[in-house]
């Protein structure tokens, strides 16, 4: 079965600032399409200023996994979508959430939580471990992996404890954050990711994408019941 | 340290219906309130038609954990006091969900679902099973115990996996329920606790007044540390 | 890929009991390895009187999935063979540990509990509840199934608290048991699935053979990083 | 109600190095003792050398939290005494294990797994994040603190996933290890704490002496039930 994956980008900074077009003259979506369909993925991309932000109920009923990206603009996103994307998740589509998108509507929705943390942007150098290495998404990888220069996101991160917690960050600067968590929300799976600033070539690295696919691969329905809700007769004579 | 406790009480059924009153002359909360008076809290009742709901700033400030039962009108209950509550808990404040509360606008944004599940009345029997007996909220309970008749809840109940499962409910006609589940969220701790509907002697029974005194207990502040978020100065040199 | 499943049976039961081998002429064994290799898997079978117990070195490098029955010989399972498989699960090889098999010296060993439970015969109806639809175990199910005749296990079982917690039984006389847990130790999947007490036919039954069939895909290795261990120079200069 | 600690070393680095000695003179249980006792507790130390280890079935029965330091000498450690002490924490007594205790039989007998890790011996600097700040065991902290000089632990530490995870530490040399971790086992609870190398002053710290005395706390028993296992007759007519 082929999955169909949307790709989410606030899509700002590209076409407002020179120097992240320079990094990203296609879209910070742009090579994170390239790989997923290289992967062999049916690819869509939708953005902030589309109608509806490009999540149409015909858009989302046809995408198994969505992938979300926003940094500047969290409050232009409208409640009514947020709410369309959040029961749709509850109904089993997967979602990744990407980098600043920590602090996007639709993330804190799900988590009940602020989902504050320390940040700070000072080029250093992340060095993302595998914590649990049995897990699909690390598939591929080594014990670690190195961005040479990112944004720093520390903790505390306010989020629930993730149901599994594959990546933990360690950055130059002296702090630590729990870079990939995995929750099962309603029917649907989320993935938070940290890496992605958007003035550094993040996307492009090998390894980046590939948690990128392989999260996506993990957040994919899986066939779930349709499971039954609200007033019921008794099951058994009593 | 005495605990400061506010149970909250939607307050509609008693105050509408002979035969809830029967049952609860001095509201639901009544029995609830001597019991936690009588272990040496101090105890504050708050209402759905009061100012504010009974909640503002200065009582949310002034309570360790807050109680919650509401049912009828769970959308009377404004938005912005939902907010506040729910701000509350994150700062630490404890708080206990009790039956019909499942559907309650604070806990379902605190969990992100949509907190469904199936029910019946039907004067059926509930045994409520320890699966956790380690837990503080089992605290002086045996192996298990009975509700000689309760509305029936049902799984699928749509909640985030609770991080500490401690009673799983058995019901005469067929169904089972996750009915004591435990949650960080933030600094806060949440408990929802399945039984009381308001036409059963519930809340006047020693075990469930017993956990309900354990579960204040559990969720009341532990002393955390005031985290700090936002941009930070590297702190260490590199 | 085509998965290497190697089905271990005690065996003693189905050779030494005529009601047994009437319910069960194959073996317990036998209707699970038909179903999985209806599924296109390849299936190995290994019984207790086997040289090595059937599990030598060679046999589990060569098995992505094992799964595991046993009952009246737990302790005639040699502490060898024990650590051995124990070490191959680390290793990353999925564990599906059947029924009676919860008195296990493997399980057991990996849980690091009693693993006790309550249990009583008495040819009761069992029915179990999914309590996480969106796990890939449940795949395929209703909100529920119903076993007509089992064995009852109940509450409490001493195990740590599942990872994911994916089936709750609910028993005629009066129990709860967590049927279905799933667990990550080192690099490797276990799921613990109550039904298949010896005298009934539940290893014929439609939705059981699912339920093993999705946990041996949810099971098998997934790619997993090498990881390294041990004395490490600095990565880094300081 | 006064808590009963036994505090468990090994006890041979301080008796047969003179630069162990001079850090430790008491002995690394020393400032552990001090530090319990002046909380008010009734404070135990036992030894490897002792008969039983110091870990007589009286010893033990008398011992709401026991804490563990080893680190030359694990397989020293009697199996039977090992065996007895797992028996007691699945009973009910908290366990603190300590730093090398990572490797002790008991530890991982309990945990199931290797528990294994990367290490390095190089004078660096630990900075410990607290990423559960509700949690008890963090209570009175900050959002970090910092041990100047310490042994390096870094992941894959191969556990199973903590029931909570309270701090994770960032290592000067590019590590991280989660560095504080909760388990419920059977009604015991653990903790894992990973400060403690034996040539640094680490257990004279004041934030160091704090988590372990909040450690002790959490983990003393709370009223567990007495649950039931084995043969039941059924609770209800069907």
């Amino acid at each position: 079965m082929t999955l169909n994956v949307t790709i989410w980008n606030e899509y700002r900074h590209e076409t407002s600032r020179e120097d992240v077009r320079k990094v990203y003259p296609d879209g910070l979506h742009g090579p994170i399409a390239d790989h997923l369909r290289s992967e062999g993925m049916t690819v869509r991309v939708a953005t902030l200023d589309e109608p509806e932000h490009g999540l149409t109920e015909a858009a989302l009923a046809d995408t198994d996994v969505l992938t979300w990206w926003g940094h500047l603009a969290h409050y232009e996103v409208s409640d009514e979508i947020v709410a369309r994307v959040q029961q749709r998740v509850l109904d089993g589509m997967g979602l990744i959430v990407l980098h600043s998108g920590h602090h996007s509507k639709i993330f804190r929705s799900l988590m009940g939580t602020t989902c504050n943390l320390i940040w700070r942007e000072a080029d250093e150098r992340e060095r993302i471990w595998v914590v649990e290495p049995g897990h699909p998404i690390a598939a591929g990888l080594g014990s670690y992996f190195e961005i040479p220069r990112e944004e720093m996101y520390g903790e505390r991160f306010d989020i629930p404890a993730p149901d599994t917690l594959v990546f933990v960050s360690w950055f130059q600067g002296g702090e630590v954050f729990r870079s990939g968590c995995c929750y099962q929300r309603g029917l649907g799976k989320i993935f938070y990711f940290r890496p992605g600033h958007e003035m550094y070539p993040t996307y492009y690295q090998k390894e980046v994408l590939q948690v990128i696919a392989n999260a996506v691969k993990w957040a994919a329905p899986a066939g779930a019941p349709a499971v039954m809700f609200g007033n019921r007769p008794p099951l058994e004579k009593f």
